[in-house]
């Protein structure tokens, strides 16, 4: 029987996984669940740098970015010794489940581990590139859309008074999701996505015949998975022998009070996450999708997640 | 065929209103149509205060709050005369189809004009309530939640600091949605909505509880639908003859950009919608449920909504 | 020679306290004293709550709202006996210097306090309503002209969306400098202070007017200490029979993260305070005051403020 | 007589121009002034591209970041040719005074056209910079600092939860004023200002000592006029073999919406700025300077200011 779990956050933060922590907490509490924190993710597993949290742990925590138990990357883990370690923790202190918040690298790991030592495990989504299979949101993106798309504001104040041509780099590894939220809804002029060929002979053709229509101003938004600003940039100069200025969003986008949804999101799953467990289950992940709370197999959680991306693009272009 | 369109803002505002129009009208020139704004709502076209718009009417609008078609109530709409004006600046102008951006009782009110004139009409659901039967999410309700959250956040520092006891009324008319949202997204202790009894000896039994304890802040949401915080306050301190204090948050929800998902939304709704129109579709309204872009009836979509509230209120109890 | 020192909060909390606390603390361990921190204000002296605060005690607060030390209104302070026994637990701590954060009234307790005891005392002014004699610019006061400055923004949007009056309350105690600036950052038509007759049959007339030509909405802004919103949009109503609404913006605007200018502020001056004490100042606030950091007794400091309000108000009346 | 002036944005965008441009106007038109717009800085003046302003013109500015007028350089305007044109615009429109919203740049050629063509000018200091010499605060320095403020915040969520070394660079052209304010409110442990001769060996054995001591995050904030972030974060790995992070804010700086501070003083200097036109004021800036609004004479805004960097660098040495 269920009697004490772990929860640790793993890769790069985002913002809402206070929230998870404190949903898990007193999710946990609320069960009569023993629970202890783990810092600084798998590292605080393998170095036995962990502690009983209650209640109070975790208070006025709810509206704060980035994460109290620290996270980080954590190449030891991926080694047997580093494993048996962390195993060692684990009995050592009587724990029956890990919770692991994070990202589709975290769940991989989280899967290996599962695997060898059946120590059961569940994980929380969270990660501001919303790039986990088999769920529509993870915890951290829409605030990461929203922090760029407040930038994207910004920039669009200057590119309009100064009538110039912006190239704006936002994060997502390889996945285009920021980049065509905040395009869309920033009235960006073009996205450049890693799930889509783009071609900057044609979009410097746009902006020149835009140019003699009278549209002065341009925004690029460009993920960073498919190509970096500054090259675009310079290209898009080379060609149009217009002046063009970039902005890396970059960490900024890391940080931040939480939004709304990434604030429920991290409440409700928290709190299915401690359910699973309760309830025997493991190796998965629990997951908001088509408008429900769920799960889905760690397996394919860390599949190659397809962007839908038709719609929303043929949208921006429809738009611009 | 449909060669022109009207589109019109009516009841209540709600941010993201703005791209819906931008939306409608750059869709609907995309697909060869003309365009028309109408101002104020049925007002305008009882008045024939509309006019022509074209690309760059839309322009620089997609992140401002409000609408610039202005809208409002409009109690001669409801009049067979009213009616039969608005029928009369259509047919002189030779509109097609209407979109009518608004609320359930903006629906309502399309939905008589349709049976009676036949004239093509799809409605885009905006409202800051979220009350619209058959959807998940209006244009404008998450915009309106993360206002709510950032006051709530600010109220937190001083209850907090000073330990003392606020009730804050949020708006959300007889609608649980916005009340229950803040509440959990911001570690609120009670929320009190119009689809649940509550019961303020209870509550102040555990205020008391909380205090002997050591608990010393605490923050009350209710939804204006529910109670007044007046009269919430009152009745908390005659029974535990402790200080409070009221926020009525007020038309600031009503207000300001919108967030990434309300743009979002306005964008694929006001697509939609010119889609609906070109397809032959009428009476009914853009919707988005269970992660997809759909249509639900006006009939249906202006029958009174439930909250599924008891998952959300049964986990603010588990967290607080 | 001054060896130990203590801080403390009092009076209603302001953004940036939590920097100042952070200044204090950090400039005494830096100049080699010992610092401890006050809880709940004087009632945390006269009760002996009250520890060691160390360079970590301060850390991660800097862009936090409220204050840490927790703040209130302490009436016992006030009596002859509760001096005492907040005297006496200065003598058992060996506490040479107090540092008090907060406004004239703290400034005034301070103030009676020192004459009594003479234990050297140095205010540092802290309040949003900026009402504090003798400098520019308290603590936290733009941060609450900021917050209700965006309140205003966000109103605005749906006064013009609707073609509304908005009656908008704003706090400031006496003292109209939050409605005077928010009036005329806003764009606000209107502003009703303490430190100027109004008139609202001349104000109702000009509204009249102004509809008359086409003008349809309107932000009246109020000072707390001049009239209540309610009151006011009453009046109009009955005397324009006009629609009117209203909004109290309240206690949001006393919470939320410091602005650059309440950090910068409350840096420089928890640091002056820490110097004022050490070179063997006393009986007065550390102070703003025409681009400089200054002192200013506490006599002076607790007299009643003037508004410089003449070239505001008519700088208003010509820009609306 | 005065009887028609100008008004024009060049250089930098920043925000708060808005808000100055509407205070020229309504203050021109309330002292029975005509008022012309124009746009694109100089290039309008040389190629005609103005027009007629009135009181609705500057209608729902005030709050929005950037320039209606629009602004960019003119190198034409540097050549006898492009200020003879200028000059037949101003004879053929009967513009008997021009008012320059703009920073140090605009001053200069303002000054330069004033010595040839005696055309009466008036300069209104707007610069996210704050480095127009003899003024303490530029319109939209205070935004600028705010936001990058807010970036800052951001950022140190994400350097605390990974526990990593962040250099961040921030705008403000030769001048340490952003810098300095942002290192100093956000809490930054280094800050690199022209102003300041500065040794990243010093700095990296910081570091060092303080990861001995377990303090794992920094940020290091970094003026543009300084040194590139790249650059430092470089050095600073290849000397403690650390890894770290860069961040180059850029100019999602330049805009949004103008703070309190900015739009106060905007409204302040444009209707100063019409004063002076009016008393026969020429060659000047208006200027805010120890807290009043006074002039300085165009030769002595251009100088290169001096930032009085001791007082903060140690606060922030100290505070650290």
């Amino acid at each position: 029987m269920m009697k004490k779990i772990a929860v640790l956050t793993t890769g790069g933060d985002a913002p809402g996984m206070n929230a998870a922590i404190r949903a898990v907490v007193r999710s946990a509490i609320n069960s009569k669940l023993e629970v202890m924190g783990v810092f600084r993710g798998w590292w605080g597993l393998i170095n036995e740098e962990l502690k009983s949290f209650d209640h109070r742990s975790v208070s006025g925590i709810i509206n704060q970015g980035g994460t109290i138990l620290k996270t980080g990357r954590c190449p030891e883990f991926y080694t047997a010794e580093g494993q048996e370690r962390a195993y060692q923790t684990i009995k050592k202190h009587s724990i029956d489940g890990i919770i692991v918040i994070g990202g589709n690298g975290s769940f991989k790991a989280a899967h290996e581990f599962y695997k060898k030592y059946k120590v059961p495990c569940i994980g929380i989504p969270a990660s501001i590139d919303n790039d986990v299979n088999g769920i529509d949101m993870t915890i951290g993106a829409d605030t990461a859309v929203n922090t760029a798309l407040a930038a994207i504001d910004n920039i669009r104040d200057t590119a309009t008074s100064m009538e110039r041509i912006f190239v704006v780099e936002v994060m997502g590894r390889d996945f285009g999701y920021i980049a065509l939220m905040v395009a869309l809804g920033g009235g960006c002029e073009e996205v450049i996505i890693p799930e889509k060929k783009f071609d900057l002979e044609a979009i410097s053709h746009n902006i020149v015949q835009g140019s003699l229509k009278g549209k002065m101003s341009w925004i690029i938004v460009v993920a960073e998975g498919a190509a970096r600003a500054d090259d675009v940039a310079k290209k898009i100069t080379e060609i149009t022998d217009l002046e063009t200025r970039t902005v890396v969003l970059g960490h900024v986008q890391r940080g931040g009070r939480p939004t709304a949804i990434s604030r429920d999101l991290a409440l409700n799953l928290g709190k299915a996450a401690v359910d699973c467990l309760l309830k025997g289950d493991s190796d998965k992940a629990v997951a908001f999708h088509h408008g429900k709370i769920g799960t889905v197999d760690f397996e394919t959680a860390i599949k190659k997640k397809e962007l839908g991306i038709e719609d929303m693009y043929n949208l921006l272009k429809i738009l611009t």
